[in-house]
């Protein structure tokens, strides 16, 4: 296989990091994709950086079985916590959601005050306000944690009165600071885009790392020239789905956010990749 | 170390199964206990059952190091999906939470219309339905899924109103089938139980498992000779905290439920125990 038909890998904590994969798919359409949602363990947000990296370790090591020709991480505390170092371990390129998201902000703020909702890891790693900063030290950064808003996605109240009232507690202070931006800092939330462009008003910014990252990720493949540009007549982009559990959410949550049929999904043993770390207490 | 003094172990998805550590603490307080709450996995409620009896029986392993003599599996999810397996598979006796909540709720019940409100895992595995039935088979019984309540509560909203709406349209179901006995299947719940009472209303009996576990554990540590009884001026019970993930939110939440320190909370790697599944796809 030449370095362009190689698959990009993808990964997330479950299904959200579909958000991404479908920007791929949009902007690319010739590439391979490889995707892991890691649903025996979802979710990421609330566990620690040691253990979100032996998990992105992990999933990294079963990407590059498949003959991956670079990696997104896909979900925003796997990128926050473990891409600094993957990208270190690593000789293919990784990129993550991260720093696309945050110059996209960058570029649209006219007051410099730029608000984060994500997850409580997202948010306590500081890692949004670590990238802005080093944009320009004068950015006014203001986290907010929101940990209801994946399982409200997830329980498919998306419009609802109740996820409304909750987006409304949790934006309160970033309203009372003044943002005029706001990153959606968790593959989920660009589901809730709707609701919380009701809740903050036509003046504040909402952006979505998903497309921005897509977009770096094809500048990043036309440089080192490793676009797969598909020859008239050949193979379509093949697209391949890994799981960790395969319960019935993955698909029908995937069915809802692709125009693709998921059915072939298949649960690897995550557990058993890339284990160097010793057995026994820590 | 002689049997008697050897540890109870117990164990659970994150956090909710100290409800049921708790009540053993109060009813056999010369007892030591081993604790584990899998919290790099949490939570369990939405996986299939492959993955919880492969997560189970790493933490059996785990506990088996410390010479438990008998394991507690304070997780209704678990106890659904893995209880008859592990209860085969080892020489010590392992009991779960769902007997002895289904026994109460038997006893408890008068028109024989039982609800349970549980984790989409606990009631799409028809668990306690079946072991309701095996009591009566006359018993009409109604299951809720409740996913919301978890995040609900780990936010500490157990008072709101929003947890109140989500309340009333989850059991909505339960009161027009006219039960009068619900089951509260997920070792959250119980810190719902104000609220719940509250929607319900008095005409319904809330069943909380915990505490009949503790009960039955009582009950089976007599029978086999195995209690521990302190010795006058003899060391008092001693309880080792377990985790597969120190993020801050266990000690947080634990400190909410125990009233004991609990600062010493050790981690492990739970994935390097009981690692029998071959490596690759299945």
């Amino acid at each position: 296989m030449s370095v362009e038909d190689a698959p990009i890998g993808v990964f997330d904590s479950g299904v959200g990091g579909l958000t991404v994969a479908r920007e791929i798919m949009r902007q690319m359409p010739d590439e391979n994709i490889v995707y892991f949602g890691d649903t025996a363990r979802v979710p990421y947000g609330n566990k620690s950086k040691t253990t979100i990296l032996r998990f992105s370790r992990q999933i990294v090591s079963f990407l590059r079985t498949k003959q991956v020709k670079a990696i997104v991480i896909a979900c925003n505390t796997a990128s926050a916590h473990a891409l600094d170092i993957i990208e270190k371990e690593q000789d293919i390129p990784v990129i993550g959601v991260i720093r696309a998201g945050a110059r996209t902000a960058a570029a649209a703020t006219e007051n410099g005050r730029i608000g984060i909702i994500a997850t409580r890891g997202t948010i306590d790693s500081g890692v949004y306000e670590e990238v802005l900063r080093h944009i320009d030290p004068g950015f006014q950064i203001f986290g907010k944690a929101c940990p209801l808003f994946v399982p409200l996605v997830e329980e498919g109240l998306t419009h609802d009165f109740i996820t409304e009232e909750i987006a409304r507690r949790y934006v309160k202070d970033l309203q009372y600071k003044g943002i005029d931006t706001m990153i959606l800092g968790c593959t989920h939330y660009p589901l809730l885009r709707s609701l919380l462009k009701k809740v903050m008003g036509d003046d504040v910014t909402l952006v979505n790392p998903a497309y921005e990252t897509a977009v770096e990720l094809l500048e990043l493949l036309e440089q080192k020239g490793m676009r797969r540009k598909r020859q008239p007549g050949g193979p379509p982009a093949e697209y391949r789905f890994y799981v960790s559990d395969l319960a019935a959410q993955f698909q029908e949550f995937a069915g809802s956010i692709l125009p693709y049929d998921v059915a072939e999904t298949q649960q690897i043993d995550i557990e058993s990749y890339g284990q160097e770390t010793e057995r026994g207490e820590k």
